[in-house]
């Protein structure tokens, strides 16, 4: 099948990275930048799809870690694809598996390496939930201890078998507490092999499943925090024939601007490029100014069903006693369903009793925030009024 | 305010004392008969108010007693009422709070009487939830322990502070396994004298309270399954100016509609039915034959909730295996929002995994199903071919 994939951009921000552009998918079109909510097990949580579209939100990302384990992609395949199967009309993307199966952060909050070391200590072997090698990673499921391995090429059939429009390359996750001499042999010895791995198999699969829709492959920049790993990765990759790039791994939030900048001045300009795992409004500018075109986060759903939820001046917790009268919206500005039609006080008995509308009424509302932050952002690049709006709204929202 | 509230009988079944007809509220019409879904704490659950409206509900029923513990009905009179409150646009109804005060389901599944017994055995002291006496009930809160007391005037002074459309007097819950003498002394001692101070205290509230929309005042029946108790509330409550009346308590599942027919003999005609908690398809066909107009019951979205979905052919559980690769909807000939857009697949993805979704999507199938079906019923009743509906949809649903 043709490539039905493509990104042109559409305006740039003069001596910047940043620009705005329009991917397009054979679900549709993505104009960047943008927020893209989580999906990690083929559902929104709390929303249906219509709930989602209805927030703005263009495309979803889900989980092929998950996914894999439970339905199983075959099952997905078999719906005919994760599109169909979930019932979501618009672009898709799911990650490598990669993240989940090296850092086990659902189940189990910790990161393991090929040493055996959590951040804190020394992980004793019967303790170990992954073990990492040069062809992949053999890991214990988190649903029921059950053993499997990913590689490049598990990683890409699975991806294949989900369908989604847009999927990543396997990587390894390193964290910032690995040594300089362990981000270079995990960059070099597998994150950089298995992309050319996961090229190498999404080629074949592309052409044994010729029947289905193109799916664009972006490789995974790796490199933690030091300047010549991430430009040497960005350059290694960036040589090769992605459709586009995820900017991946971790990174200090005091320079994560200049991580990305370093990115893209070393990848092709013209390919789309994802940050993985971000959604906090002062990251979000900072990597858009650097280059950064989409992201994705489960932070705004998954802090908005605590009861935290965002407002212009940071975030509160509606179950805080002072909401309980508070006969308005939260946010008597905001455009979303909740605060159209809901007041505070509401929201609050929600929380208070533990009722699953107030899941859904939050999760609207933060995805809702973010989503239109992002477009905001978007929309003020294409003004050249980007530094204006991101000084009153970082000022604002920081109260610095 | 003028009495914004009115029945009108549409059409007869001959030879029965079914009927269909219209209730009209200050919030719109119900055409009867109704299933009317349980918004206990002031929310559907699973499901926001426009996909409740969507599944064709005309009404929802909020119970007092969880209001009044949470948020409290003062909060909710400050709010402009139940349907500002939760967003709901059309009827509304609230229970007396006797039923939970009584019987305490949600929190503690002890019915509890004024000789301190349950359905099982005597309860220890200690254990007592809830104290009757002629004047009312003191009880414990299920969510705090806190003391509190109802009675026909604290009823209805937090039912007009919830501000339904239509609204029950205050009467004692008895139980099957209470002894004849018990139900006597219940009915005339505390559910009549009840019933005649809950319409004082209600025309003084109505009074005093003149600014707000009229508030319909139903009165509730009781009399367990004794043919003469029951005969003798009807007769009582009927020479009453109640606006409709609730028929409630203890029924004996064999002759439910036998015991409805009882009530309906001795009712005024022109005034509406409501069958307090009954939803099972066999009962809504006996109690609509023998004249309920209104049914409400929390089962269809409380039994969805746990992966038990209504079918033509009986209730079946989608988290059971031979759902997981049906790439169909659960029932093709349904026209719910979750048949028109989900796989059976799914459904089973969804439950297994514990997400929301799975809850807001078998509510919506389920309470569509019921809703339908009285809907189909009054459409019978309406074309004369009641009794072979009747016959067809149980002998395909009960597989007799």
């Amino acid at each position: 099948m043709a490539k039905e994939f493509s990104f042109s951009i559409t305006s740039r921000l003069s001596g910047a990275h940043a620009r705005t552009g329009v991917i397009s998918t054979p679900h549709g079109k993505i104009e960047t930048p943008a927020f893209i909510p989580v999906g990690t097990q083929a559902t929104l949580k709390a929303l249906t799809p219509e709930q989602l579209a209805a927030v703005g939100a263009q495309a979803v990302l889900a989980n092929a870690y998950h996914l894999y384990l439970r339905p199983g992609s075959e099952i997905i395949d078999a719906a005919g694809g994760l599109n169909a199967f979930m019932n979501w009309k618009k672009p898709t993307f799911t990650d490598s598996g990669g993240f989940q199966v090296m850092s086990l952060g659902v189940g189990f909050k910790k990161v393991i390496d090929m040493n055996g070391t959590t951040d804190e200590k020394p992980l004793a072997k019967k303790d170990k939930l992954a073990w990492i090698d040069n062809d992949g990673v053999t890991f214990k499921s988190h649903l029921d201890g059950s053993r499997h391995r990913f590689n490049p090429e598990v990683s890409m059939r699975i991806q294949h078998e989900l369908g989604a429009d847009i999927i990543f390359s396997f990587d390894e996750l390193t964290t910032l507490h690995h040594t300089y001499e362990y981000q270079v042999e995990s960059l070099r010895e597998r994150t950089h092999p298995w992309a050319v791995r996961s090229l190498e198999a999404h080629a074949k699969l592309t052409e044994s499943r010729a029947d289905k829709p193109y799916q664009a492959l972006y490789g995974v920049i790796q490199g933690a925090n030091y300047e010549d790993l991430r430009r040497e990765s960005a350059r290694f990759l960036g040589n090769m024939d992605f459709d586009g790039y995820g900017l991946g791994g971790a990174l200090t939030k005091e320079n994560i601007g200049e991580i990305v900048g370093w990115m893209a001045d070393e990848l092709p300009e013209d390919k789309p490029r994802h940050m993985l795992g971000i959604s906090e409004p002062d990251d979000i500018f900072a990597c858009i100014e650097n280059g950064a075109d989409t992201f994705d986060c489960v932070s705004p759903a998954r802090v908005g069903r605590n009861g935290a939820l965002y407002l212009p001046t940071g975030r509160v917790n509606v179950t805080n006693r002072k909401y309980r009268e508070q006969f308005e919206p939260l946010m008597k500005e905001c455009d979303c369903y909740t605060c159209q039609n809901y007041t505070a006080a509401y929201l609050h008995h929600l929380f208070r009793a533990g009722e699953m509308l107030a899941s859904t009424l939050a999760t609207i509302h933060n995805q809702r925030f973010i989503v239109r932050l992002v477009d905001d952002i978007r929309e003020s690049i294409q003004d050249g009024t980007f530094y204006d709006f991101k000084n009153d709204f970082l000022k604002k929202y920081y109260k610095k």
